[in-house]
């Protein structure tokens, strides 16, 4: 029996808008998906590194989540990070999100301690899948170790993959390492994969992969989805150019702040610039900098 | 006004207890804490790396310490570790600590992001004081790069001194780097430098420094505080040289599950293993040989 594929295209690790007291927005958040939905985004990953969500506690997930689905985003297309240093966290979260319906959940390992074995994490995946105990759970491993440290590695997600074929289904690699996208592609057919920027897109779905999931889908998805829609025409490679350079326009910034900064400008929506430490927002000139960049290009936001 | 130094001397990050169903054993814990007291620890730091207590939610730690203190355990000897990633949490922990008169608490940045600044750091501690907004709050800054990765840089420290300077009073450097802990300690004359391990405990004390916290007094205790009472003996060195070998022969295995190893031998107490993944317990092999070489050893729980 196939399992079914609930997520394919690109997906948007959704910011999330704080209030000028550091407290989650939802309605601007229900509003931020909705658009991104209307972008020809297929899924949303809330909670992941582009949310801030592990500035986040447990209960502030659980309530945003509930106010998503409240706010009509359908389940299905939720696929929220539920990863955290606590199994216990990370089963709340994950049970959560399944009796709530959502199609997917994306799982950090937990990456406070260091070193840690395959075997120690292979133990954390199989407890949450144990402890949740519901046929309807899959997961997508989430690899970043340039932020988390600790990762995935081949053996670890093969055992996976051979523990629990129907619940441990795909994986976002945000490595920013190709050869590793590449390697997991090779090596397990049929493995969803989603690289963790747009860059890889196009060589992602050359070699069987998913789609990707890219912070920059918060302000470009609807070209990133274009390419996805596209990537079999003679225009892709010219698609995958242009999707690139903005990309690179963006990143010469801390990301999630020059995302936010981003957003507020051009919707004219000032809070949208509001971050939670560890994180701070841009500085005056590099928010000027990267406008001054993005108005003479073309994208979804500036349209 | 000279603040009141809540803390000197020999402290223990607690090892934290499990059940075989990996639930937190309040008992065990309470009865392993009146013994760590008896053995002349003067502070439990609760809650730290040793104790596992990034593998546990808010709750649970929250459960525990009303545990320690309903089972007898004074407040003021406590200094629970209350940093998390997520500003909430940490901003919860904390004021759940302060608001039961624990003596100090040792607050880890926010770690999962990374690069992260100064600037960002700053502010996370600054929220965490305001929104917990106690005159008692003793804070101690947990410095541990080789496990968090994010850490607390000199020029962080003095901010935070100067801003808070009846606030931030101390830190915990588990850097393991003598020329980080000696930096601080010439630098910040009157603030409470614990270094995270015995090793340096002499070294510390000689240089002005106010004891360590170290993961092995869960075991060693007596010994270790021995020192702190005799350092300026002819006796210091050779008790120094001492509780250096018992140290390399226990760091030799993953410190942690070789702790609870060494609790679960001498104390005929086989639960004491548990231990929460991403961690796994010793294997057979390293349990036998480290039990091997602690027998031909003197320490307060082979007596």
């Amino acid at each position: 029996m196939k399992t079914v594929k609930p997520f394919a295209g690109v997906l948007a690790p959704v910011l999330t808008p704080f209030r000028q007291d550091l407290v989650p927005d939802p309605e601007r958040l229900v509003t931020h998906c909705r658009w991104l939905l209307e972008q020809g985004i297929t899924g949303l990953a809330v909670f992941g590194t582009t949310s801030e969500a592990n500035s986040l506690c447990a209960e502030e997930r659980i309530d945003l989540l509930d106010a998503l689905i409240a706010g009509g985003i359908r389940s299905e297309l939720l696929m929220p990070g539920t990863g955290c240093c606590a199994l216990t966290d990370t089963v709340r979260l994950t049970a959560h999100a399944v009796r709530n319906g959502c199609g997917g959940v994306l799982v950090l390992p937990p990456f406070y301690y260091k070193p840690v074995s395959d075997d120690g994490l292979f133990a954390q995946v199989a407890e949450v899948i144990e402890r949740v105990g519901d046929a309807r759970l899959r997961i997508y491993l989430y690899h970043i170790p340039p932020i988390a440290v600790v990762g995935y590695s081949l053996n670890l997600i093969e055992r996976l993959i051979k523990e629990y074929p129907s619940v441990v289904i795909g994986l976002k690699d945000s490595s920013g390492d190709w050869n590793n996208t590449e390697a997991i592609l090779k090596r397990f057919p049929g493995f969803d994969v989603f690289p963790g920027s747009e860059v890889f897109l196009l060589a992602t779905l050359r070699a069987g992969g998913m789609g990707c999931i890219t912070a920059t889908a918060n302000v470009n998805g609807a070209a990133v989805s274009d390419l996805y829609d596209r990537w079999r025409t003679p225009e892709a490679d010219r698609l995958q150019a242009e999707i690139t350079t903005l990309r690179k326009t963006i990143e010469a910034y801390p990301m999630i702040a020059a995302l936010k900064q981003i957003l507020a400008h051009f919707r004219n929506d000032p809070a949208w610039t509001a971050v939670r430490p560890p994180l701070v927002g841009l500085t005056r000139a590099d928010a000027q900098a990267l406008i001054g960049n993005l108005e003479q290009k073309k994208f979804a936001l500036a349209a």
